[in-house]
């Protein structure tokens, strides 16, 4: 992967292809495993859930204990630092707050034909929650879907978590109380998938799934799709920086880290008008990676998948942005609002200096679940439409369908479905008759 | 499958549960194949669309004619009968008049923290509409997906739809045209899929695939979800009519039969607190089934999964129509309000005698694509959302940072994720400092 581009280069246009195309992922093939994984907890229930547990985790459950007991949550959710649970109240309030504004209008009119036309939302009855239990345990996570669920209404939310060895993870399990999280198993992978989609003995199926997870669960949650509702499925984490020179080149170089630092397939580009910007900021991510915790994985993520591309001008980064539809973006320019207006595709967007995007991760108040992989191009972040549902209504009167049944009548005739226009036919000749 | 079921008998549960299970549809397992064709498509483009499109239409193309031209859209679509036009073009109106409703708000707003928060919808750039070639060809199914597309601010729709041995169908065409349908490609099959999701050299690619298919366009939709967004996979389509015994039989039946004609797969099922109005809506189904045109697939369907279910009164009809979640749901009652405020899982609900599910396949507004077997639990019918996507907006002020900024820090920390705790600890220290 070439480090710096330049859009006045003649070989812009193929670089710029090759970073857009880069392959940052490889799911192995799982899909076989997963199909039979899901078989089998369909036909076996919690027996299945309880071996494949004592296998994957080495954790030996029972029906009575694969549900964490209100006591052993308190208990493990006691020992998070005061401060740290003080910082996930903020950040609760903020996202319940924002989430809050989503929640759509139910509307209803009546037409100049007489007929009466909306819909209501209405929340989906019980969703499910996957946490992953290894090293991207993020209690920010929980928040984010608890409460996107819990804010459009949902009655009955159930968290599932594998606990390999049997460790808990405290600050996962203070966010389930603080978001208001019902139900919580300990168990993980295609089979706790599974059992939310299908339902065991000890575990009542849900109808929607969400939160992120290894091969194995992105496979899981692909199966299942259908049987109930899932949310995207989320690849590695992305950042795209569209910055003038007037800028600290540390800063901009911390928050391209902040991706780098998730995953080694993570993928941070910087926009400049300023060449020389952009290789201080290069040498800035340079040295942080002499001393950041997380530089094995940083430096794997900038070496490989990091880009910094030179633009004449903004309107030439807002049309690359647009072509790399980023997850995040972060707008760092004399004038955000002009170069904003330009932006048509990106999960979220992070307006001036002040703003960088670890904010959004934890305590802005919009979800940080957002399209990765272009899939802003036609995809959301998650929020509460996610946990709603919209029944359309239509009530028509004697009169209403005086006027428009003979229409539909017609186009029944002729896509040669006779019962439908019987079925206005029966009730014109009625009011004729 | 049992044709008449009391609410009062003791085997109820298992005769309604074995009802709700009915497992109406034998998707063929076509996904190796669908694989090879998607493979292809996107090694050989043009070529692949081409020699797949002479083997299962028997048309022969070329990379010009696979388009076809304004002027044979033109002729095709200038041998519909004129009352048909007429009635596409009232259907298309009232289409889009609900739909416009649909459009959702941008927000923006500032918190007490001092951060300006919001959002900001966007279409898609271009979305794709597969249109069935066979029996099921409906232009009013044209209709509800292109008006939705266009609605939204869909700037470039383009259309497939196969043409075996050739033959146009006027009315899909003048459908299309009246929606205003940028492109049509007389291709189907997966290899239209895999031209819509990845593109050839003809065909640009589509950001969002939608539109119903056989069980070749479903796994390959199923296949390209990521690359592009999708609608859902549409199984056979359901009717549940609640009535008391005020009402019409012949009426109801017709309503019944309306959806059983559809497919042999389809499920047409009547809630009823009067077990012998139940009768007479049976016996009326005999009689018209005696004298329809599509007797054969419409008696078929009534004979496998059709039945009367006779409850004592119609709170008992809502539960076990939120159990059923079905696509269309007839409320012909005295008091439909009262009975529609207890339906939390619905695709579209019809009030009242006056309004025969046929109105909403065609001219009463609401998009006729709506969730089948159970997904009303958890999606919706097809709308202008489906073809937006929402961005974030989030603005920190030096303030708002001094407020949330430490909560942040202290999160990125708990969750082991340096980087992130750092880009705003490099802003707050420049604020303090």
């Amino acid at each position: 992967m070439p480090r710096f581009l330049d859009h006045a280069a003649p070989d812009f246009e193929a670089a710029f292809t090759a970073l857009l195309s880069a392959k940052r992922e490889d799911s192995p093939d799982v899909d076989d495993t997963v199909a039979a994984i899901i078989a089998d907890v369909r036909a076996r229930g919690d027996a299945a859930v309880i071996e494949l547990t004592e296998r994957f985790d080495r954790v030996s459950l029972t029906p009575e204990t694969m549900r964490l007991g209100a006591a052993e949550v308190a208990e493990a959710a006691g020992q998070v630092p005061p401060d740290v649970r003080a910082a996930l109240e903020l950040a609760a309030g903020r996202i319940r707050a924002f989430h809050a504004r989503q929640m759509p209008a139910d509307d209803s009119w009546t037409d100049p034909a007489g007929a009466t036309l909306g819909w209501r939302w209405t929340p989906v009855d019980a969703a499910g929650l996957y946490v992953p239990g290894g090293i991207a345990t993020y209690p920010s996570s929980v928040l984010m879907n608890a409460i996107a669920a819990k804010v459009a209404g949902v009655g009955r939310l159930a968290m599932v978590v594998p606990t390999p060895d049997g460790a808990l993870n405290p600050a996962v399990l203070a966010a389930a109380q603080i978001a208001g999280v019902d139900e919580i198993y300990r168990i993980g992978g295609a089979q706790a998938v599974a059992a939310l989609a299908y339902g065991t003995e000890t575990i009542a199926p849900v109808d929607k799934i969400t939160g992120p997870g290894n091969a194995y669960v992105a496979a899981a949650k692909r199966r299942v799709f259908g049987k109930v509702g899932i949310d995207m499925i989320a690849g590695p984490s992305e950042i795209l920086v569209i910055a003038d020179g007037q800028n600290d080149p540390d800063w901009i170089a911390l928050d391209m880290l902040s991706q780098a630092e998730h995953d080694e397939s993570a993928q941070s580009i910087l926009i400049t008008t300023d060449a020389a910007f952009g290789q201080k900021v290069a040498d800035a991510i340079d040295t942080r990676l002499q001393t950041l915790e997380r530089r094995a994985i940083a430096g794997a993520s900038w070496r490989d998948f990091g880009a910094i591309v030179t633009v004449p001008d903004l309107a030439t980064a807002a049309r690359l942005s647009n072509r790399i539809a980023p997850e995040h973006l972060e707008l760092c320019v004399a004038d955000v609002d002009a170069l904003a207006a330009q932006i048509t595709h990106a999960g979220a967007i992070f307006l001036g200096q002040w703003t960088p995007e670890a904010i959004g991760d934890y305590v802005g108040g919009p979800n940080h679940v957002l399209p990765t992989a272009r899939s802003a191009r036609f995809s959301s972040g998650l929020g509460v439409l996610d946990f709603l549902k919209r029944t359309t209504l239509a009530r028509m009167t004697p009169e209403a369908l005086r006027a428009v049944g003979p229409a539909a009548e017609t186009l029944a005739r002729s896509e040669s479905l006779e019962a439908h226009g019987l079925s206005v036919r029966a009730r014109l000749d009625k009011l004729n008759g």
